[in-house]
């Protein structure tokens, strides 16, 4: 039986079908502004990837606070969206069984179900890329918490004086740990003279350093991007051992654009990890692996939103 | 049936009787060093407390990282103590079922069973003492994690540049929103000439103000000595909402000796945690409230340990 998974992202909609665990086909559409273009263009790209099969359900994710009963609360990068009933919507113009859930979350469970976390039932994704993304398996079922909304982990305060983040705090992980958070390391690194390749890469101008030239010198094998990457590491570990603390995983899987970098971050990474944890020598090693799934995490996960049996929290 | 509960402290044992969810009796004694009498001073206060009467089980509540076969693998605050099988060795000299959990994971059980957390599915137990303890119910069960080492949420780190914690780590939360913290608060309140009451209560030194002297002087209605207790609510609510961010629980009970000053720490902690919070406003309030079973909440949770029917993760 088919099964219909999209993401629904701030500049495009995602969407896979699947059958046995296998994605079969995909569509993407634009992202439109405003609910009544969203809800045609969700609409226009599952029946398009449902073809003429018979389909068991349709899971969406999207990018916010979504709670149980598949309502998005809170979107900050779907402008004018708020309170959208994406569930009840859908399913009047689909006829179909639909389920909803936070972007990260759905890739979380993707990754569980049939990507880099399959086997693990404490495990935890962590999507860096513009900001920081999270989604919590333990014991082997999705995480969801009291209202839908947990694993908005990009948001854990570690630095108080930190810079400002659009969630209206300061210091929050996702101003350190993701793309914007290399962007500032390379800035400084460049202003300090220690980032050659990289500031020329963005013109010799450092307030123009962005984190693709440091990503880009590093594949070029660049040592001071290389130790740039480093720093980033640093401070992805940082946050992987807060949350290693609070929910003892037996696993990392770490995604999002930032990843393409490979082992010249995940090295690093691993390296503090192993430091920064408490206890660490007298725990079994928790595993820190890159994503499988790419950017057909999150409809892949969506999709797989029907194979749930169980989930903790309240439904 | 009676069940039993051992609270293990790195100063005292207190051990509870319990039937129908009430306690019928306790005895305490103080913690001797070294595994031998460790053991000998827990047979001892089980076997007290336990009476003539059938018993379903002994709970165990341990300062440390309990793995989930009952094994004491790491203690800071019992000396000497490294990989005991508490389990093993009390199921040996009882001859009965014998459960071992994380101290502040029993607490928080307990507080879920006949305290303050009844009726939550999803409630966070915050220990706030000499240092934070933390237990986590998730979905109506106790969240254990791959080890049985979820919970140590008072390492997590909320200033990298902040004073070194024990652990080997630096601005630890339980550094800042701990006793040690608001002695270090009121310390530098001193010193600036923001706190003339708590001084004098600590006899004019600044360097010897402690976190007593803020509570005591704060409960006289000292507004210097509520300035530097609204100080330390604001750290105890960084670290509230990076959980709430990462849990999305229903409430957090907060216990521990700090919780006696009562509404001057827990209005502010309120206030903070309401403007921390991501997407506040778009969520349902999360409750914060004082625990209920004080010095008890640990033993009482090691005996509730045999109400577990379901928890999360491998066993």
């Amino acid at each position: 039986m088919r099964t219909v998974g999209v993401d629904l992202g701030g500049t495009k909609c995602l969407a896979v079908a699947m059958e046995a665990g296998v994605v079969v086909d995909e569509r993407r559409v634009p992202t439109p502004e405003g609910e009544a273009g969203l809800l045609d263009a969700l609409t226009g790209v599952v029946t398009e990837v449902r073809g003429d099969r018979e389909v068991l359900g349709v899971g969406v994710g999207v990018p916010g606070l979504v709670d149980r009963a598949g309502v998005l609360r809170f979107a900050p990068n779907l402008p004018g969206i708020v309170d959208l009933d994406i569930k009840a919507e859908l399913e009047a113009r689909l006829d179909l069984p639909v389920r909803v859930d936070n972007d990260a979350t759905c890739a979380a469970w993707g990754e569980r179900q049939v990507g880099a976390a399959q086997g693990w039932h404490d495990v935890i994704l962590v999507t860096l890329g513009t900001g920081i993304g999270g989604g919590i398996v333990a014991g082997g079922a999705l995480l969801r918490g009291a209202n839908g909304f947990a694993g908005e982990i990009g948001h854990m305060v570690v630095d108080p004086d930190g810079p400002p983040c659009p969630c209206g705090q300061r210091g929050c992980w996702e101003r350190f740990a993701s793309g914007g958070g290399l962007g500032r390391l390379a800035q400084q690194a460049a202003a300090e003279g220690r980032a050659g390749r990289v500031l020329a890469l963005a013109g010799g101008d450092p307030a123009l350093v962005r984190g693709e030239h440091v990503t880009e010198a590093a594949a070029e094998g660049d040592a001071e991007a290389r130790a740039v990457l480093a720093d980033l590491g640093w401070w992805v570990a940082l946050g992987l051992a807060n949350l290693a603390n609070a929910f003892d995983p037996q696993a990392f899987v770490l995604g999002g654009g930032l990843i393409e970098a490979g082992d010249v971050l995940l090295g690093p990474v691993r390296t503090a990890f192993a430091a920064l944890l408490t206890g660490g020598p007298y725990r079994p090693p928790i595993d820190i692996v890159p994503a499988t799934l790419g950017e057909h995490a999150g409809a892949i996960g969506a999709a797989c939103l029907f194979d749930i049996v169980r989930e903790i929290g309240p439904s």
